[in-house]
């Protein structure tokens, strides 16, 4: 039998293509796009029946520490790591790994983002013990890889070889974000998946792997994972943070390793990337519109109108973005839904930080 | 020297183009779209130099006059007349003639909409006053002509024949909405005024033309103005109300009168049709956005933006009407600013009446 399985849910990201919903202390993953719950709250109900809150961890920014702990009641209070600064993927996984070995090196455990959305949650849990059993099995480095769909320029793709057992993939490489045509030769070959950031391992394999790969990031994160649970935890984050560089997994070791397998997914994901994948989570009325509040809509079709306790009335619009919050309302072409983003410079710029 | 001059401004109108700032019960004229006053204060200010306060009245609805006499406390409370029920403008102009002609038949006064704007104030006197000297003088129905300077469908023109002694012309014609190409050959002919709705001439006068052209409506109008200031005016005004046709008096009396001249304006005329007549209004940016309250466009341009005390973003728009009310928000594309009364029956049919 192996050991007891882990999850780790990266939850530092800020979301800023959620404008003006999203704000520097209310970012993506804890925003309630759907009345069901944060996504973050979502991801972490999602895998309670396969790895309970006692196992659970989260991995956020020391600024949002405290509402994700608000949040989130029954994880263990020093299982939400507060991060010191940003440092992309890579350290946070090695501090994972580093905190998970003081009390067993071949503990499995899962990396999650806290800013997606999966289902039917039931069909996750099974892929994510089929990935947690291959890792407590086999010394590899497992990525879920999602089925190419649509070619789709956002993502990065995985290319997979072989067939292992289990349904596991070797992987071949990995493509960073494609244009239009090379994403269609993508989907067309029907063996590239898009890359969800989502991993399975053992402690002891993915360390090994980073000490090969990223050495330097190894060693300041166990320095201070030794101290979790006291009160130097803090100041020994913030000393390792300040030495390690800011690099992703996925860049600092997945396409730099041999031993990476890419399991595909079985379930449904939306990685809710801006306003439009609404689209997908909100009633919908015969013209399209998706709706999270009251509308009215009169020549109107397939607008993305986010405005609860009060009526949106769109009158001879199309493919547009309304979004309606206490102090702002941003209304945005569809197809400029990516460039929200670019609110938030000119905002600075302005010193209209109030906003921000 | 001709009798002290009147003015009778008509303010019984909704506005339901400007949903969702109009309202049932605060409607057009009402409203303050340029924090100097609402449209009908502005109209009042606009000629109390030539005409005073103590000779101003107000024509609205019953359940208007409340805020309407708020609004003016300059104005005897008897001159703010309440309608029981919606007539048009014949009965309401009956009514005013019958009003003065008691204490003096040959008293000249204009008739003005509460809801246009007009500019140098200076000029509009002037012009006025011209009007009502000439009204003084002649036994003619006289209406303002504005010249037709693009191809406007949404207007009746006036078209004119020869001159008279001060500017003034005789009418050949009164002509309907035209379609563009007629309206077009109006712009070429440079004879063609559009139809402004303000209007002067002696009590007498206009008497006399609506007895020949519209007998039904003089007599009940007399009896009611007989009890102006009793006790039973409402009363008396609600039987005559019930008893007039519903016509205006563009059809019911100058379409079909011979003694009608236009008097060609020199001052700027802007009837605030819709929203897109706030372009002339408010102060625009490098792009075109023309906004009342704080806007941040990126790649966005011509747009037209209500949002007082809120921040207002634009990504990717383009001739967008955007206003932003407590309860509702309107997104409408400029070519369909006139459709936006449409959104009250939806309301109505919806049972959403507290937006109405």
């Amino acid at each position: 039998m192996a050991a007891p399985s882990h999850a780790f849910i990266l939850a530092g990201g800020r979301g800023t293509r959620f404008w003006p919903l999203s704000r520097h202390a209310n970012p993506k993953q804890l925003l309630d796009f759907t009345g069901e719950g944060s996504l973050l709250s979502l991801t972490l109900d999602r895998i309670e029946p396969l790895i309970p809150a006692s196992r659970q961890w989260v991995i956020t920014s020391d600024d949002l520490a405290p509402a994700v702990a608000q949040m989130l009641p029954d994880i263990p209070r020093d299982h939400i790591i507060a991060e010191p600064v940003g440092r992309n993927t890579a350290p946070a996984v090695a501090l994972a790994a580093a905190l998970l070995e003081r009390e067993d090196p071949e503990a499995t455990f899962a990396v999650l983002p806290s800013d997606h959305l999966i289902s039917p949650a039931k069909v996750f849990r099974s892929s994510l013990q089929q990935a947690l059993e291959l890792a407590a099995a086999e010394d590899v480095l497992i990525t879920f890889g999602m089925k190419a769909t649509r070619p789709e320029t956002g993502y990065g793709y995985i290319e997979a070889a072989e067939d292992l057992n289990g349904g596991a993939r070797r992987v071949a490489a990995f493509c960073e974000k494609p244009d239009r045509e090379t994403a269609q030769t993508y989907v067309d070959s029907r063996r590239h998946y898009w890359n969800s950031g989502m991993f399975a391992w053992r402690a002891s394999v993915v360390l090994a792997g980073l000490e090969r790969h990223l050495s330097d990031v190894v060693a300041p994160c166990r320095e201070a994972a030794k101290q979790l649970g006291t009160s130097g935890f803090a100041s020994a984050l913030e000393l390792a943070y300040g030495q390690v560089p800011s690099i992703s997994i996925d860049y600092g070791l997945m396409e730099r390793a041999d031993n990476v397998v890419v399991l595909p997914a079985t379930f449904d994901w939306n990685d809710v990337g801006h306003w439009v994948a609404m689209r997908d989570l909100w009633p919908r009325d015969a013209q399209g519109n998706a709706a999270h509040g009251e509308i009215l809509a009169v020549d109107s079709a397939e607008n993305i109108v986010y405005g609860p306790g009060r009526l949106t009335a769109l009158v001879g619009v199309r493919d547009l973005v309304v979004v309606h919050t206490e102090d702002a309302t941003l209304v945005c072409s569809a197809e400029h839904a990516q460039e929200v983003r670019g609110v938030l410079d000119r905002l600075k710029e302005r010193g209209l930080t109030q906003y921000l």
